[in-house]
């Protein structure tokens, strides 16, 4: 590795590059390289992110193995399905960050029924804060990069599970902005349909991030967690606030609680139990890469109910990319992430 | 009762006034009398209520037994615990229509729990699609209306309940417009806010409309049924998408789901199943008196999906209470109330 | 004419189509008939138009003269330059009200200026506040739909070049929502880009609208005027508002300038001029076809400022459209118009 | 001055205050000192600005000149009118930061027409773009931030009046995010009545802001300006796109104006004059503190048109503010200053 990591993105004229090249343009030691798109390649960035000024005059160049090759690190913002071929070109030593699905599932059987097609294999799972994760992300060459829902979902309970306080049964609904979605032309992202209105979609378990969020919990909790999922979409850009619920094991109080999550998070430098009382929202987390979240128990219910919130194109996707980067690379895990939203 | 039946407002100047001064002013054979108000007594109703042309130059008068009386039906759109006071001084023979909360539950312990002070006592409820619910409206002279959330959740599970699909311990995720909230000035509700942001409130089963939730869903279930309610403040003015799950009975499946929720609703003028496949948006309901829904099995989880659109001032609050006056005057139940919503 | 009029609507599953189908479904005496689409026949119109419930189950079917063959009215809402060819096919007798611009501009040179192609002629204009309007749409059997922009435009100032109060050269900007631009699967168009968001486009006299609102003002000026017009895209879906303004003639003052509007608009039924101090909102007008506007004089750079708020679905295109079919036909002008908004 | 400036924020529970200390927080080399606030003196910073979450613990003390004693640089975000009599207090050699009105205007009499009061006196104006400004700001001790719409304004149109192209006679109207208008409880900034609206206030020369622009485009033009200013509320938490236009001087083209842009701008950091054809969104700038414009010619109405986008909050206040405190400091003017968006 040189002093200065050299740096590609595929797939940089959509949300999730963009996102990238926010977060990389105020990374310190990081060079920006090649700019890959497909139907968008040969125009400038520019057009496609006013935003990243410092970058407006790049050209997008097609998506290859060879526009990538010669970079330390590639990241892979692509649709679902074609990262698997690419990686393999790109060599061994390149550090390759998949933002897309093709890694994440270990289940050859849950890859099939959820994407369809060859399972590509598993890669080391791109969210710290998981037991293990970073020991798993030290030194690796290949990160698969969490699903935005997971990446909530699973913080919001893994505590609880490693705390031994739920069931392994539980009901999550998230409430996204339009941005998870890409930049995908289909009339209901349409400005016109989105603002004004809340409507759920993938639901009755038919959310590909299902999987994805049973293989994270049943890994902490030791047992199959079951996952009743529904993805809510919501008129903002960004941000993910999930609501997640299971039935609390006999004894279990307020302040077992608590305490588990003051636990699991007090040393996370991206995730925030809020004080008692207080409840997350999306906007105080807008670009940063941070986790808000709080815990409580219902007791006539006899469920934890946890709500976390993150950007999804921070936390949830671009900024979880770069912490695994800092992680593989040995930089500080900080690097060049943000921990202060933009609100109001 | 005369042919053409009079009526006040009290509480114009808020939103659930004005919804029903909406609905009204295309009522046939409704005469709008008083309109009362607080703080706002001795202004114009169009400088709260600009939309409401015809009414603009009506001023408005205080909230008094005398201001009110004089009327065949008297809307009560009022801060709780001030409704049973005020009903009292207006006779037997008024059709008083509360929109608050104070004559919902049957409950007094419940009453004290969860709002304070002495229980009203209950009223017939003002959701016409519950069992038995029609035959204690015709001809009542004092109607509750039920809340917002508790009208979306109790009809996304009532027909599964009635035909025995599911265990009797829900989860219900309800997302919310911030009219639900009334003309509140609270910092939190302010649009720079809220635009941007979804966040939860009342979480724990800490939210008033939890055993209003039970109490509806446990009479159609003829067992206690246990709820854990969470709402989710999103940025628009208006509407509600309720997800609602809970555990499937053995063998229930899909069509067994859907051939519930077909009889429960297929004769129903406000409530429409969606084809198969088919999500409800809250903007499809907006400004109608329409619940939209659709229901589904999540065949992994075992649980019962089911996810249905308000909007929150019409069909959840001022719609549902013209309904419930229709049948209480013998009315055709749909008079006055829209069956489009307004959209994009 | 029968006593039902029956009416087909050509473009049925866009945003025009669906706001006059949502009109035409509370206007008495009024038969829908044929619903037509280009790709999208064939589908049921529920599936495009979520909230029409009660034509949830009619078909789409081609847009033919044959299809639409057979009705007292057809409107048409289709892109530009379609629409000739079409009415000449359905015969004279057939009321033709387009809401596209074909028929809108007089001088052929500039048609084929700001749209190109050959010249359709000009049909009778359908805002019926401006001066002769009415003679002209009554009994007419083709209809041009002004531009939503040109409506609010026009309406704010037309007064005022009536009473000669105004220099005839005026600048306009107008904020619009979304559902302006149709249902076009535009990447600009998408939640994601236009929550958050304002900006402008077609500026510097490039928009289409420009002539049109030159026209309408020239018309009642007696001279030429100079339009500056800039359109300003804002994160709502409905609604235009209207800021206009032009040097005040000598001696004008905010009591003359206030006393032509008066004059001009106390006896119209859909527009408001709001009480001194207020002004309008777009908000209060949505789904109703009012225009509520307020005139001011800036004494300091003395300029008359007027602002007019429509919903551009409803007054700015199928309201107005209603409007201008009820005086073709000898109906009452309001008859199916809703003089109420929907809010907040 | 010691190597790390010590630095107090008035009024750091509101959005200006909460803007500067998210700038702050990146800044090398400051230290963030004394956060004050009024009626919230006494909670943490934590429960007024979740996004900030370094300082979330930081208890706010009172505003008084005690507790503002003792930094190298204050910044008064306080209601207008209360920044004279403490930064009297302050003494010489601090710097002071006035983020409100009091110091801006140069002429008594404008000020008390405007504010009301006594007038405090001019400080050297915030907005380094403008003629002559860096060299006032260099080793200021005192610096009046400009307002959010004179910045945008401002940097719309002095270009031209510095190259001669335009007449001393100009229309603006701003279309801006509801945090412009502080964190106050007014039932119009609610978000009930924001979302889905649009609407102007401070019509016909109203606004506060008019002398300031009047004042800074006189100063650039060499004759005194008239100034028609109408601000459009519209339905986003920040933002600010400024429409300006103004008559042409005979002969200028395009050409000629795109020149005057690109050489008043070309060198400056934070200003960005788009490609030809490409218009600004304030969506790109949101949390920089770029402005990013483009000029037109519209040759129809000889009027120059230029469209601004500017962070109400970051270019508009706080992002200025720190740009003018790096000058007055003689840091590089850059320093912690973001030019990457936030997007989308």
């Amino acid at each position: 590795m040189r002093m200065t990591v050299n740096i590609a993105v595929a797939g940089a004229s959509g949300y999730a590059g963009g996102e990238l090249l926010r977060l990389l343009l105020t990374h310190p030691g990081v060079e920006i390289g090649a700019l890959t798109a497909a139907s968008s390649a040969g125009t400038k960035l520019g057009v496609h992110q006013p935003h990243l000024v410092p970058l407006a005059d790049r050209v997008l160049v097609e998506t290859t193995p060879e526009t990538l090759a010669g970079h330390d690190v590639v990241f892979l913002a692509l649709p679902h399905g074609h990262s698997a071929e690419i990686a393999a070109q790109l060599g061994p030593d390149v550090l390759v960050v998949d933002l897309g699905a093709d890694h994440r599932l270990a289940d050859a059987g849950d890859w099939q029924r959820w994407y369809g097609g060859d399972h590509a294999g598993q890669w080391p799972y791109g969210l710290p804060e998981l037991p293990g994760a970073r020991e798993r992300l030290a030194g690796t060459k290949r990160i698969a990069v969490p699903g935005c829902f997971p990446t909530g979902g699973s913080l919001a309970l893994a505590p609880a599970f490693a705390a031994g306080l739920i069931e392994p049964d539980v009901t999550i609904v998230a409430v996204t902005g339009t941005s998870g979605a890409g930049k995908s032309l289909k009339p209901h992202l349409l400005g016109s349909e989105v603002m004004g209105s809340a409507s759920a979609y993938g639901v009755g378990g038919a959310h590909r991030h299902t999987p994805e969020f049973a293989q994270n919990l049943s890994a902490v909790a030791g047992e199959k967690v079951t996952v009743s999922f529904t993805p809510v979409l919501a008129p903002m850009p960004r941000g993910i606030l999930t609501t997640a619920t299971a039935p609390l094991k006999d004894g279990v109080d307020e302040a077992a609680a608590r305490a588990a999550y003051e636990k699991a998070y007090d040393a996370e430098p991206f995730v925030q139990l809020l004080p008692a009382g207080a409840w997350p929202t999306t906007a105080a987390t807008l670009g940063s890469n941070n986790t808000q979240l709080q815990v409580t128990v219902d007791a006539d219910a006899r469920r934890l109910v946890v709500v976390a919130a993150i950007d999804n194109l921070t936390k949830g996707t671009a900024g979880g990319a770069v912490q695994s980067m800092n992680l593989a690379l040995g930089l500080p895990e900080t690097t060049g992430l943000p921990t202060v939203g933009v609100a109001p």
